[in-house]
């Protein structure tokens, strides 16, 4: 148990469709062994000894988030796009109690229209989008927020798919990042949600067709994000149910 | 069309589970008509001619929430208990829509574990309850909050079900009221949340063992809420969807 | 009484500092009678006999703010620059008081460091800027606001000073539009405040030296946002007092 | 320097109005040592080595509170009431830019009418009160916020001062406790504010005619709290100011 409560290591399991590295050429170019391995690379290489990360993919037997995965993952990160419909709602069901009951999340890019985003934050979560390659800034407005720790102002990235408002989520609890595009966009690509005892974090940048998993900036955004969803021990339990409470219940 | 943009008349649709009524003689002996009915007069007895109410129940076809009554609907109010898992989850997914596009909501008292407000809110909406009749007092904390103006501080209710905390709901938008209960416990009971363009407001009295919708202090609220959460008019639609949009689309 | 509690006409006083227009031809040039009066007949143009303006500036005695002009005024619109620190302490002492007491305030552009908008919030409100004439584009994350209700998405302003983040300001209570700028910056350009019982809006376009206030967008977002920070009448006195209660005085 | 970035021993500096303390017999039985000495022993009973801490006074030199002592304070808790007023405004602008800066604050109970406290929040921070020593029970809303941790579900004090709704604080960033008195008056005693880079925490119990500093559930709130406000270490400095930023800055 680290000093601030939390597990040490900090036990990640790195979600992956996998579908775009096995059918497309541009993208196992980038990521020969998967995007979810390049994240998890990230994690292992700024965290060391402090992570222990695993992997599943969309492909095992419940995508490889069985009940007990999930009851040994602090930290969930989902990176989804050509196949959320694929996703059992049997395992999303499970996914979501999880976080209810204090599993961290972290949603990457397209996860945006996952159907576990969309449960999670009860809107479409649709945006605007453009695959054109354009240059993306993530500006930091939140300064003092754990997750922005140790990152430039703004983080540059050269070639990056356009996301742009109207993004439709709910207001986030902590708006830390907003990216603009060399077309003129904005959008709020790095925000936090706070759901039942788990907290979520959403990061835009991570096309398919670029090797944003590969920057160094946005590795710390990420190890800086797990660390920070990671469940404060004593709270990480089952979703609340409700609970009849006779008079004076408390003072016994 | 109202100077701030709001229909005149406000289309409400009130909607009521109608089992307790119909089941529970002390239900009954409060709410002849059904617990609907004194919701509707309370509405027309403060708006007048500035509302125009309909009712809809859960044994009418489609609950009688079809496409074409939510099309005419600026405001839905929802009251249901005892029967949530016979909601039609098509009906859930059409009236999420439907807020999402911009139609108002009130979720009364033990709406709080629908299908719907779990589903827009993305947490298992538990809490805290006893029922024994204790006096509620309703404290308003935002007082300049449009809901809460002519609205004595505190709400004096004689009897009512205790809801307490924790209620597992993301953080509101706006916190309006908080109540406490005679044997001490707190809640949250009237808070706002932004979703898509639907404004949604959640007000916890209305026990069906208690006279609560004859309550002239919840009748304001609840009239005050209808006019809030009614839609400007421009911005009704559908819910937004994910756009591919070329660079300088905007410039054209 | 408008039917949603506000008042009509809406009495707005239109604060100017007036010092670049008596001292710089270029800003006399596009601003002959000052950047106040265009102000003032962008709300006049758009809210025709729903409102009606007032004119003040810092050269009059107490700034033209004196009790019963606040007394007499519902939203307050404050564009400073060149000389905030010369705004007597007093004055600002009485606004903020006026504010908290319902009186609604919309602060505009450079007004960030004013004296005044920095007391409301308790940080610095710095930025980053640059003044080179780029285009901005004003892009609306909250489409259902008020403020937002027939606005382009995105208002291009075709040249006007860069303002970017970090905005030292604290979490607004709704963020409405960010801006970006033809160099890559972005800035929370648009966003609301609640403290005491007023209402605040901040809107960042609007440097002396480009004609934004004759922009018909940017004069909409204005008249939107005037009628949004009026007060619901009933709520506007005087700032709050801590009051010393008896047992069960509310039951009296 | 502690794994979540925190430094350790954590500097904490206790302020003590200490007037109470020496001219009030009641409040010197309970406090022979002055209320700052039980809060900094309720602080090192709970993180021992993990902190160290400080005690300054409003009768010392300026109030004990120098710049060399703000720059070696990681957090400061304010305890004040009956002198507010003999707070100099030059310490009180020391402290709101170390505030900003990143340095975190812990107002306990009448610190919320503190110059201090109302120059970061903006507003009057005005109350209900009534001091009859009845039983307060604090409850927790936010039961994933660290500063939670380890808190029974309510805290009971058998006797306190009322403090009671409207409180005129802006809408806390995270509200984690409301408590409610016998009298039925609710309270949000327990709510964080971000400002600039700082963390400050409200906590309201804590009358100086009550023995609430001894109270084991009081102290692991204080503690908790004083670890959650410290600063990530990097992040420490001046408040922001404004900076001009030639196009391009970035990329060079």
């Amino acid at each position: 148990m680290d000093h601030d409560g939390k597990r040490t290591p900090l036990r990640v399991t790195v979600w992956g469709e996998n579908v775009h590295e096995r059918r497309d050429d541009s993208v196992r170019a980038i990521y020969p062994d998967g995007m979810h391995a390049a994240i998890a690379a990230g994690l292992e290489e700024l965290l060391g000894d402090r992570v222990r990360v695993r992997i599943a993919t969309l492909q095992e037997p419940e995508h490889g988030l069985t009940q007990d995965v999930l009851d040994d993952t602090d930290v969930l990160t989902w990176w989804g796009h050509a196949a959320h419909g694929e996703v059992q709602d049997a395992v999303v069901d499970r996914v979501q109690a999880a976080v209810l009951g204090g599993m961290g999340l972290l949603v990457l890019h397209s996860g945006h229209e996952s159907k576990l985003f969309q449960r999670l934050l009860g809107t479409s979560c649709s945006l605007r989008w453009r695959n054109d390659g354009e240059r993306e800034l993530v500006w930091t407005v939140d300064p003092a927020h754990p997750i922005a720790a140790g990152v430039p102002h703004p983080i540059v990235i050269e070639a990056q798919e356009m996301y742009g408002e109207q993004f439709d989520i709910p207001a986030p609890d902590q708006l830390v990042f907003i990216s603009s595009f060399a077309g003129g966009e904005v959008f709020r690509g790095g925000c936090s949600f706070f759901r039942g005892a788990g907290r979520i974090f959403y990061f835009s940048p991570g096309d398919q067709e670029y090797p944003v998993y590969f920057h160094p900036d946005v590795r710390r955004v990420l190890a800086n994000a797990a660390l920070w969803a990671s469940p404060v021990a004593p709270e990480r339990g089952a979703a609340l149910a409700s609970e009849q409470s006779p008079r004076d219940w408390f003072a016994r």
